[in-house]
């Protein structure tokens, strides 16, 4: 089958690889049709994850349908239509029975990182009764694409921890697909005001499209002093950081209301300074977070119901065959305009 | 009257100053029987709290007995033995309304703060229908001056901040009164493991004598380890900081598990490191607070039901003519084996 | 000035009563701009409410202008535009500390109650402090009349105490003011379907126009089964009662599904049936609650917010000189197709 | 083997039945070391769980030695000392996702209910992975028996729904094996009053030993009166129903607080009154609930770092062979002073 792989720091190649087959009863076949690129694939690609071995098929995200299942599947069977988790969670060790699925024991991230991914034609799918889900009929299948990371990191890390509530103040730094998938989402909330921070203007006007209600280019103008502006000089009730370097994380802190919660949700690679001695008597709260993918089944019923419309998120759809091509769009977002690209498993 | 003076950086004098009266129709005037002295105020001694200015009465705990009440004071009225709370609230403005006092638009901490305080012969508090509680007949009023700070300080921003429940692990980082206080009350949620850490030998032998599992001092081993060993090497649910230095803090953040909440309590002067390239994906929780006392009518419960003898914390008893030596004592808190120093309104 | 006077069951007048003055330093005079009667003032009207003496100036709702203050008001003087809630709290007790106003030792429901109320030129209001909200310039003030009583019953004891969450099934019992106001403001949290049940079609047919997703007439088909149908046969996540029957209580008890929740809105006269030989494995809540208008603030800010809009509860409008009438077209609402009525102070 | 069967009406009887086989391959054979007889086996016997057909062996709580284990069981092997649950989970379907693993959709209630139960020599447990627990080695064996069922069902239906917390005021309507549970676990979050209330004074005397502060005998005085008094007038925070009839539910509402809990365990077979013309106003909370056992692992960390005593609630010993006698004695425990009965399996 084709699949993508990591080759060597900087260089991925879509190439032939064997079909992969049953290892585990637990195990399931999937024929991916249809999956997508993260920025943590373009991270893996210039080596900053390093227990990602040369040769791995890259990937996380994806819908398909079941090909072959395990003995010991029973939830689902050949022929279904399912959305694959980017977390792998085994459903029976302590972490997974209190819905950390991200530190599953037997699981977790391991997708298109410490196992072969979902960029190619078939993937195999561990624990699928507990790491896929069925598609409704009658759903728009590639827009679920989207379920697979985006939406429920935004949600769960950003709008579940941040504590998003009807009347209140958010501030989102980084109007990148997760920040914008925290906007989307923070709006099953009714909040009062979003104010959306970053310095792409094309990004910004994306995020007033999808609901902010203000938008701050943080290149042009002073952030913090524009947030205060708008909240009445107290900052924010939530503060979300979805970049993942210290000045985004910092800002949070620096905007923040007393009561405020600071919900980081991008990768970090390196140590933040936290002002303590501003914030020990500011009773505030921060949160870090793996997605779990644990509201991935709610979130599904917002599709259903049209509370929610995740296709709003592609801006580019690929070939497999172009999947390389679809990997300089996406790794060139700002100059591209691209959100997130689909690949379609059509050869 | 007699009151303790902050006259300039270094030094405090007990001197005669005028009795306080009503100001504004919400004031009562309280006669002081016992107070203390808080690590607080050996801050402001050193000149460390900037806006404290000298001339100051120090000060903001205490039990007393009510002398004279504004036409508005409903609650209290002269001759009510009363327990002053280090924080004044006006009931009346939005975080009052919501249970954040301190950060009450009109009180907060401001007695020996931004007002004359209570280690005097007389205090004006601000506020009382909704600052001062009353004291249940019967209970060791002496010992109650713990909950005019202390005891709800480590209760609220440690205990309750670090979510502590019946069978978890929990570590508390400095053995002075506050860690203390967090280490006696943590023990109404019945955690399976108390793991005390401190540089004095002395307070960890107090820490076992109050309900410690475990102490650890960290100048004679690597607590970090030790954590770990004690932890199945899977690090504490609930970390709390009760020193107020970097040292401390960075080491909660490496001791924590998965899930794990870090509480600091400490009153920091610096700025902290905060690795979220270890701890983005470890879905923590940190949370930071000034106490806010809406436990303390919770807090007179334990007591008069005896789950909580705050009695514990007294090592040493001074008269208000007293209170120079008391402060040396306090200040050689280590030398001195002592936690809490109690003076009496007796010249 | 004028003011609607209780006389005897059955028995409501427009007539002359002296103008109120402060009696309280905490009280504040307010010249009524607009009220509205509400259904507890039917059941007043019945004779139902015995603790109502006859003499008494009915109406819990209205806004107005404030006209004098007593000495220890300091949040509102002569001329601010304010909101007047149902519910007075003295701030001072532990109630009022813990957030439950409705069970305030000094205040709670007492206007138009246990003493004279709002539909009349001017209204002494209790407490004005903690019982009086700020109207934010440029505001519809005229719909904020539905913040007195019908959007925080509706959002507290409705909304918030049914738990209602993003993708969830919500049933609600009864189609009148406070369902529909527990409808408006369920949507805040975006479940996936609201299933409104009444007897009116024309209620059913509003409900449609504000947000339900289905309606079902239980005098024309077998609510229960229609329900279990649209829920896969598993019932609802969320069932509010908004009648105050036995009969409507009990639907919400046969349509819950395992872990749902029930919340009670209504007012009740006599006892219900609980089938706990079913209901005591179901794993499910059910709530009671009077009102408690801490959200008020809240709620103020999704109206300046435009997410949500109370205007669109008001179907008729009467000058003060004709309230008589304005009792008599509320009290036939379903032949009136009346959900609220404005009266405005204008003779 | 042997095994206790259900034979008809009234009747039970020690009979050799075929040892039990793997069907699945998640199950599990565990040789019973200790079972006990529970309050809904002497039910079972009286034909009031219609579902329960004559032939099953009866028994749903035990310790025991696992003996063989399907292809698909990976935490378990043969060999394990285990605790069994009362409550079979299957870890995959949406409830168990959710922590209702009562409501499991292949589980829940099954053992002696549905399928064959634990006394016997053998009993097959489903979906072994997440239904049993591996007993910490050093841990005294025959106690745990009491964490299959009655801790964790007082625990979660009394102590967690109930929201018991330090310096409540807690009362529990029946001193059973279930009531004593209850008041076990309820100890673990430090409430300033538990009041027993029963009609045997022998379990009055045994709940004060195990940690009541107030005990009733409501034959011999007025509860409700008692209660109040207790209380400052103002009725408990919390109220657990242990019983099971309409009449002690029924006094859980009158004695009540506003904004309290009552929280009903007892299995009931008719349908209760619910005063709601009293408690629509009181801002109450009830909830019902089957036991999940979600808590189990907790509750083995309170038993290893000895906070909590299962054994204390073994008042007899029988062998297997015995069982139909231990049936006798536990179906008369008021005369017996029986509180729980370990049936060990020697012939």
């Amino acid at each position: 089958m084709k699949a993508l792989v990591y080759k060597s720091t900087g260089k991925v190649m879509l190439e032939e690889k064997e079909k992969p087959g049953l290892i585990a009863s637990t195990d399931a076949i999937v024929k991916v049709i249809k999956t997508t690129i993260c920025g943590t694939d373009l991270h893996i690609l210039k080596g900053d994850v390093k227990e990602v071995v040369h040769g791995t098929i890259l990937g996380h995200e994806g819908i398909g349908i079941v090909e072959e299942t395990g003995s010991n599947v029973s939830n689902f069977q050949k022929g279904d239509h399912v959305l694959i988790s980017c977390i792998t969670s085994c459903g029976k060790c302590e972490y997974c029975r209190k819905g950390m699925y991200s530190h599953c024991r037997n699981g977790g991230w391991i997708l298109g990182h410490l196992i072969d991914g979902t960029q190619a034609e078939y993937v195999r799918i561990p624990y699928a009764d507990t790491s896929l889900y069925h598609i409704p009929a009658g759903t728009n299948e590639e827009s679920l694409v989207m379920l697979s990371d985006i939406l429920p990191t935004g949600y769960e890390c950003g709008v579940l921890n941040g504590q998003v509530q009807p009347g209140t103040t958010v501030a989102i730094v980084g109007a990148g697909p997760i920040g914008l998938a925290a906007l989307t989402t923070a709006q099953f909330f009714s909040p009062a005001i979003i104010i959306m921070i970053d310095t792409d203007n094309n990004r910004l006007e994306v995020a007033k499209q999808m609901g902010a209600t203000h938008a701050i280019n943080s290149s042009q103008e002073n952030a913090i002093k524009a947030i205060m502006a708008l909240t009445e000089y107290e900052g924010v009730d939530t503060a979300m950081e979805a970049v993942g370097i210290p000045a985004t994380f910092e800002l949070c802190t620096q905007i923040i209301r007393p009561g405020g919660k600071i919900a980081n949700i991008g990768v970090h690679g390196k140590s933040v300074s936290l002002a303590l001695e501003d914030l020990w008597s500011k009773n505030i709260t921060i949160t870090t977070r793996l997605v779990d993918t644990y509201t991935t089944p709610m979130l599904l019923k917002t599709v259903t119901s049209n509370k929610l419309d995740p296709g709003v998120f592609i801006t580019h759809r690929f070939k497999l065959s172009e999947i390389e091509t679809a990997y300089n769009t996406f790794g060139n977002a700002a100059k591209e305009k691209a959100l997130k690209v689909i690949i379609s498993n059509e050869l």
